[in-house]
């Protein structure tokens, strides 16, 4: 992963292969989306947020609008982590200003049958890629993702977003079931990346939004072990798609979940300490993160000062700079056009 | 702090001086309370819960209630963090079922006009601390509290518990407003626990319940340097009770914290790493907790599996037995008296 790349090859791509560069990729998690009035307008064209995913037209407009407005290094495929679990048979929806809604857990054997099949379901999503990638610039990296097993479990276990206790406390009532349900999702996630993969998807990120609050050796068992399933198994298929996992609330088990997990990119949340990533960075891990959403939302010199504080602290080794958490519905677009041109030295453009 | 004590000493406040001993002190966060049905019966005669924890008879009793059924080696005051921004003239009530709510924030100006006056408000709790410390055993520890300056500010910025967003959000938007609040909740808090601990509480316990999610130099700003503020102003005031700081959500700043805090004890939530505690034994720190309040709910097979675990990984050192969070009020009593009787060797006693 060390050699050197073609200078053509895109910035996050060469700094996922460990080289260092003059300056540090740059994308935001929610870059596309609610923050921006033209996601808004095209949203409004779409019956419900399940079926504006599911069209590949419009969710590749709403990957590309980001990167025609700011000089981000990466886009990211516009899609949502339930996509998954709807594909596996499970009924998700979306309440207005409530968030998703899933139907009761089918049963393991249920959803094992459907994992096959669950793949091309998603096909609307390699389509999708596949319209990004051939209007992306080349220099440009276009990122595949999914849920991964554990997060994706938690809403297939209590049927909304929430503080995580209910599944939580089934993974200690039941803990062949959860288990089994990890295995389904390993799965289906593994072909799901694999697809995204060969419809045009140049890294792969696995998003775990609710490693948070987990004792060590329930993170090993939910977190750490699915991961590594997930990334083995897309090897396997011969996709070499670097990957970045992102153990959201993680905390001091970071470091084991890197030791664990054959990551090229470890995403590092809001909280994250300045010297644990210098760590992972001297471990020879490429690290993203980890500007604060709200700062970002605020503005001012305070975001400046932490702007050039991040920098500073991980720039100097293989890093990408992002934020801990997703871009909020209502920033200020002058503050996220401020900071990409800070790390880009590109301005962004102007938008009718 | 590392002079032998007296062999009457209670076992906590041995441990907290760094001796080792044949077992550690075991006490549980939330040990008294909704957990036990003599405390169910005991609150009912109380019109509410302020009421209750300003009347010292019937709160010295609710510290007592799980003293007298389980072999705990510490009882902690009952009271509430909210008790607090109370005495300071912040409206606070609870609403059934839903948790506590607090009137619109006053001003800062009139919140530090209230802090002299505050202490003697809270005169109630200082003769709780006397009517329990009157009746427990001498080899039996009671342990005093407060809230920590930036969780009660959530609260009082907030109105309520919350995900903290908006208190976050607040301390970006208005740094010296935020600031200003911590410095008055830290001469408050400071002369509460002084005010403890002449009532006869011999550990004092700062509670931080949401460091979770804060950015590395929001951290050193909102928890680290208030908490650093409060032992200084504590010990400068000729108190030494030894004290147990509990940053929880911290995850990997709780080292940073501990370099800066120079606190007794370390109070581990339940996602701490096993290596990580060991690294705050090695540096001469004595360390509290972590066990899941979900398993210790839960029970089993697994439960005792994870008790052994964790008196195996920290047990040789200085070591506090205790949750990673608050016992839950639907944990069942067999499991606390088992896990009591496993660490301390002494079965409950047998209650009407």
């Amino acid at each position: 992963m060390t050699t050197a790349s073609a200078p053509a090859t895109p910035r996050l791509l060469r700094v996922l292969a460990g080289e260092t560069q003059d300056r540090p990729p740059v994308w935001f998690m929610r870059q596309a989306g609610r923050s921006l009035p033209e996601y808004r307008e095209l949203r409004a064209k779409a019956p419900d947020f399940i079926s504006f995913c599911h069209h590949p037209e419009m969710a590749a407009e709403a990957t590309l609008q980001p990167m025609r407005r700011f000089a981000f290094d990466a886009a990211i495929v516009f899609a949502d982590i339930l996509l998954l679990p709807r594909a596996l048979g499970q009924q998700v929806w979306f309440e207005a200003g409530e968030g998703p809604r899933l139907a009761a857990l089918p049963s393991i054997e249920f959803l094992a049958d459907q994992v096959e099949a669950s793949t091309g379901r998603l096909s609307d999503i390699g389509e999708t890629l596949q319209r990004v990638r051939a209007e992306l610039e080349p220099e440009r990296a276009l990122i595949g993702f999914a849920g991964a097993p554990w997060t994706v479990a938690t809403y297939m276990i209590e049927g909304r977003g929430s503080e995580r206790e209910a599944a939580r406390a089934f993974a200690y009532a039941e803990p062949e079931k959860v288990d089994a349900l990890l295995a389904v999702l390993v799965d289906a996630t593994a072909r799901y990346l694999v697809m995204q993969a060969k419809a045009g998807a140049q890294a792969l990120k696995l998003f775990e939004s609710w490693a948070e609050g987990l004792a060590e050796d329930m993170f090993e068992r939910l977190v750490v072990q699915p991961h590594a399933a997930i990334v083995d198994r897309v090897r396997a298929a011969g996709v070499t798609a670097p990957f970045i996992g992102f153990p959201r609330g993680a905390g001091a088990l970071v470091e084991s979940y890197a030791e664990a997990v054959p990551v090229e990119g470890v995403a590092l949340d809001t909280q994250a300490p300045a010297a644990l990533g210098r760590r992972l960075q001297a471990q020879g891990r490429t690290i993203q993160g980890a500007l604060d959403n709200l700062l970002l939302r605020q503005g001012g010199p305070a975001l400046d000062a932490r702007v050039e504080q991040l920098l500073e602290q991980w720039g100097k080794g293989a890093y990408i700079f992002n934020l801990g958490h997703g871009v909020l519905p209502d920033t200020p677009i002058a503050h996220i056009a401020r900071v990409v041109e800070r790390v880009t030295g590109k301005p962004a453009r102007a938008m009718a």
